[in-house]
This record gives C-alpha cells, structure tokens and sequence, in this order.
C-alpha cells in the first residue's frame, strides 16, 4: 500500500460493464513524510473517501480483492482513510 | 488505472493464438494534469477506444478482468474511455 | 523481497473490513548494503516486527500468500524479521 | 504490452524443471517511435521469433497465459511478432 | 525474468511459517551487456544457486511457480544459473 491524496475525479460514460456505478478518483502518491511523491493512480473506491483525503491505496490483482471489487477489472483500489501517519516519532499527518 | 491518450496502432500477423482478433493500441501515458508523462503501453480495447481520445487503462492481471479479455496473455487493457477529469476543483480534460 | 526498515506507522479506522486488525507499518526500502533507497510501502505486518527493525517484505499478490493475509487486499507484507544480511562477504547488516 | 526487440539469447542447463525446453530471449524495450527505451527482459517465446525481430511482450503472470506457459515460472513472454507500428499517423515501424 | 548476480544472503530467524527452510539470496540485477543495472532482490533459490553465480530471476506472482515455491510468500524466485548470454552475436557472460 502506499499513502496518496484524493485529489481529483475522473467521469467516463463508456468503460467495461464491470466497472459501472464505480466512482473513480484521482490520487496523488505521497511520501511517508507527508510531501508529494512522484506518481499517481485513478482507483476505484472502497471506503468512501472524499476530495482531499489522505488514503491508502492498493495497486495490483490485491485491489481485486475488496468486498466491492471482487473479479473487477481495477488496479488500484482506495482501501482506507487514513487518520494519523507517525514517521520516527514524528507525526508527518494528522487528519 | 492511469490516464492515457490513444496515439496509435500495432499489427501483427504472428501472434499468440489467444490473442487473435484484439485490436491493440498504442496508449501513452497521461498526467493527472493532461501533460503527457513518461511511458507508455500496448493495450487491447475493451470500450472500442479510437485514435487521439483520452482512456483509462489498467496493467497486470486486471487486464485480463474484463469481458473480452478473461484469461487472454494482455497485461494492459483499456477499460474507459474519459469524458472528464477534474483535479483539484479544476478541469483539466473534457472530451 | 527487499529489505526495508520500519520507520513509522499508520492508523486509518474507515478500512476495508478485510483489513481490520491488520497494524500497518510504514517500510522504507533498504539497499543490500544498508543504505536507504528511494521508495517505501505501508505494509502489514506477518510477523510481529518493530519499530527500527529491518525487514524482510514482499509485494503484490505475494503479499496475500502468508498466513494471516490470505485474500486481504494488501500489495504489501513484512515476511521475515531479518538477523544478518551478508553481501560480498562482508556483514552489512547485523540485528 | 511493450515493444521491444530481440537482440540476445540466455542459455542456461540448471533451471527450474518447469522451465526445460523453452527458448529464452533476450528483449530490449522499445519506444513507440522505434527508439530504444531504457529496460529490457529476458522472455520465453511463444510464438517464433527471431533475433532482430520486433515483438510485442507482456510481464507478470499474464506471462503464463499463452498457449505455451500456462503455469510455468516465467514472468515475460513474447506473445506476437509485429508488422507494424503506427503512431500520430506515421509509421516508426515496419517489419 | 531478469538476469542478476548472486553477491549475498538473508538470514532470518523470525519469518513467516511459509518461508521456513528456504535460503534467501541478495540477487543484484545486470544488463544484458553484464554490467550492473540499479536493483535487486531478496530471492529465494529453486535452482541450488551460489555466490558468484548470475542467475535468471523471476519476480511477482511467477515466483510462485517453481516446484518449490507453490503458494509460499515470496515474489522473487531464482530459476536458472546461466551458462551464456550472447547479445547482438557478442557473448557477454560466459560461466
């Protein structure tokens, strides 16, 4: 898993039947310490997460493997809202 | 998933029987932003993406998740083609 | 596997109810002579690991192979508390 | 999928016994517009190809989707021989 | 599959039950020109490998494939000790 924020959405009205009714957010992959890494991911949303959030995502056949993406065609999947992020004693976020 | 633009076509006679009859596509890779970012993939086409249009694409064993594609040798398949992508309260592609 | 050092942790309460329970550790990756690398993952922890201890972790749908996380939808997993790691005949890393 | 050429072979008589009686190449990656990319693999070939050639290969387990591979410990295939390639409606590759 | 050189080993006490009995070797990937690239892996050994040797290695889910791998938590797996790798009609690694 890798920690990223929710920063945008993607809307598409044509795509593969399984992956209908799933929304679909932009997410920028961040470093432990909070800064912005390189790289980002559009991942479908296991937990109800919101513009701005601090996530974690999965990437891989793993985002297969949510209660909602069972046998989907994704590769990455937003499995939590993270709340607090604690880097050498040093909390780097904090929701 | 990551952003792509469709930017052209592979053909091959030869090809793994599996394989036979899937249209693959040329997809270079996009920023969240809409700038191109470094890389790239040949995917087949699940949504019947055309030239120059901006898709969503998966890689690894979730190309092969789709309707068309289950169990077919791909590790990169496009599975949307994008209407909107808003990042930061800001649209940064329309179709 | 890589080795990677565990530097910090993540506490999230909205997961995917197949991750409940799991500590997530965040990892960063080590080369074979000690040093950081770039990169890291938050990873769940297979075998009772530390803050400051280095690590043995794999990625992917290895990550799902362990005992404990058999069809969660983790990418990433500590596997082995490392004692010693040996390069060129030399002892880079010693518990 | 990616594009890459084949320029090498490896030969190797101690190998996994799943692995006996393939033909193992070495591709080096290629950009759409026919340059070399950095990267390379080293592939079992699923459908002929030659030194010099132009292939299309995946990686991961879609590796082991071919007709040949199906459970064996490879993670790169060649999967077609490429005709052409055609990007921003110029051709960069013709066989 | 990737070529590599085998420089050192992992010793663990504390791993995960799966990963009981097996060696786990420092793997540091070449070119196929043998030169070091940047990388490497932990992998375990399904060939009987040792110091010194270069080896073809398999990463991700492929790793599982070998006879001594099935369903066992790694994503890295030696699979061949290589005799010769010849690159445009050049030998650059002979045993």
């Amino acid at each position: 898993m890798l920690l990223g924020k929710v920063t945008g959405t993607v809307v598409a009205s044509a795509k593969d039947e399984r992956l209908k009714h799933f929304k679909m957010l932009v997410v920028e992959t961040l470093k432990p310490n909070g800064k912005p890494a390189s790289g980002y991911v559009v991942a479908v949303d296991a937990v109800g997460a919101g513009a701005g959030e601090v996530v974690l995502y999965v990437t891989g056949s793993s985002a297969r493997q949510t209660v909602l993406t069972d046998k989907r065609p994704t590769d990455a999947a937003i499995v939590a809202i993270v709340d607090t992020v604690e880097v050498n004693d040093r909390v780097t976020y904090q929701k």
